[in-house]
């Protein structure tokens, strides 16, 4: 049974999973106003593009609870506030733009007052919660048909149940051929600077009874020589019209490494992580982190002080070294269109 | 100015810097008897191939410091349980084997008793070491017409000051070409699980006052796609015969990413890292370390609790990837005969 990363709290506060206290406790949190959302997607206490969306969406929810009384130009210009707060907490996922892009445009489409508009959010925001659980689980069944029985399935990062409001991304297709009965061992990637493949993968997995094994970032290479790896499953944080896609910092090696060794490499994304405004992945602007996440690790430093290091949250991988794009929809290839509105 | 990894005490005991503690504190620490020499090289208090074999030489001869009075057959006795319990300490690096042989058989060839035998065995040891500063040295220079002014480097894990008993294998060049005036910026990969990279290579160039940054070690890939590196130099644990080499775990992965990328790997180090008695590498032995030192980092664990997790220390690197082999009697190409007695 795969973990639930978010929900509404009996008040309508949203209500997450803090990321950043896995694997050591779960800690459950709700979140009481906009600030507190977009301050929980900034510290990344919730992250993954599929999940940000989500909780942005029911952050303007939570953000709003106390204009329902408002006239409605007054609740949309504190709707429009809220967005551009909740818009300016990560860069590269297009989930979050795109989630509160929606939720804006329904607002105005919606006839009446602040009450009546509210309302219209909520229902929104949980219609997106809703579609994404869908999502997951659709592309976990196109995917299941890339899980044989015995495979041994490398994935990066973490694009499970905790990077979305379902059963996950690229994770998805595991859940479902190991509900199925199938065979499957997940080589996990710890992915450093903030480890979300030992903290959160093996953790979320080892929740659900799917065997797993860590290992650095660095090791992957020598694996896939070894012919111990049968496939990449990975998550999207944006994909371009032309199938490149931005992912966590190291995917774009993996990439490489995959296809020098002939293993193919899937990415397993919502059609809301298309942005098609985008020709190629050129145009996907990449995080860069504060460099204390590479110079320390829990807190602890572990290079000289004064150190200087890059901490690209992203990188890019060009869509020529994709074998297929799983989502909702199928395993699909480019180029592609907008996303469904 | 680069730091002095090793030394003799006053008393002709091993006074190595506890690399462990760094970067945070320079802890000196002197070893008293062989056993405290096999257990600061098996907890890697002291690593890296050519220091190890140093450190083992001189274990001997602290070890035998109270066998001096001993009859000639019971001090190669003792001899040779020490060099047996020193030798067990780390399976992949050549050094230590090279370095124990070379002690054993220089005792053997030397008539009379404890005594002479010890005194035989104490110049050797320092010979050994002064051998692999002059190394260090002529590697630097051979190396240092590799370097040009401006260049940008990527060296992986620590071949430098901290894992000889000179100015290092891979980092030598650097040191000469930034002692010319050159200017130098050195990308340095973290190198987990045991951050050798950020914690004694940063460190090291960082007191040197080489310029650096950090990056995990998954962003190699981006940066070479970038067109930061324009060249990779890292040292090595062993080299077969065809040019196979093991070095820490990762470089496999960077091997093959420079050359997808156009840049050129360079692997640089002493001929005592030749063991010609390997035609290729998959005879290499690998060391697999303790799984924890995956699923913690700085003792704070990072995985679930019963987390399985993989940890070779090594991997082998294919002669077909490698530009050079930049070696104390220059930039060579294999294959390689024996390494001189």
């Amino acid at each position: 049974m795969s973990v639930q990363a978010i929900a509404w709290s009996a008040n309508a506060a949203v209500r997450i999973v803090d990321q950043r206290a896995l694997p050591d406790v779960l800690v459950t949190r709700d979140l009481e106003s906009a600030e507190a959302v977009a301050e929980a997607i900034r510290t990344m206490q919730v992250r993954g593009a599929p999940l940000i969306g989500i909780t942005a969406a029911m952050g303007l929810v939570v953000g709003l609870r106390n204009d329902r009384s408002a006239p409605r130009e007054a609740f949309l210009a504190g709707l429009a506030e809220k967005a551009d707060l909740l818009a300016g907490t990560r860069p590269t996922a297009v989930n979050l733009h795109w989630a509160l892009d929606r939720m804006v445009r329904v607002a105005r489409a919606t006839p009446g007052d602040g009450a009546a508009l509210w309302e219209r959010l909520q229902s929104e925001a949980s219609a997106i919660w809703e579609e994404d659980r869908a999502m997951c689980r659709k592309i976990g069944e196109h995917g299941l048909a890339l899980i044989p029985d015995g495979v041994k399935v490398l994935t990066h990062c973490n694009a499970g149940a905790l990077a979305t409001g379902g059963i996950g991304t690229a994770l998805a297709p595991i859940y479902l051929a190991h509900e199925a009965g199938r065979q499957v061992h997940v080589y996990v990637s710890e992915t450093r600077p903030l480890l979300q493949g030992a903290r959160l993968t093996a953790w979320e997995l080892a929740h659900a009874g799917v065997p797993c094994t860590v290992i650095t970032d660095s090791m992957a290479a020598s694996l896939m020589r070894a012919a111990r790896v049968d496939m990449i499953l990975v998550g999207a944080d944006r994909i371009a019209a032309n199938g490149d896609f931005a992912n966590k910092i190291g995917t774009y090696g993996l990439a490489v490494l995959a296809l020098h060794h002939g293993v193919p490499l899937y990415c397993a994304a919502p059609s809301s992580s298309i942005d098609a405004s985008l020709p190629d992945g050129d145009g996907i602007p990449i995080e860069e982190r504060a460099p204390e996440e590479v110079t320390a690790v829990a807190g602890r430093p572990v290079a000289p002080p004064g150190a200087q290091a890059l901490n690209p949250a992203f990188d890019v991988t060009p869509a020529r070294y994709v074998a297929g794009y799983v989502t909702e929809r199928g395993i699909v290839k480019p180029p592609f269109g907008a996303a469904p509105a």
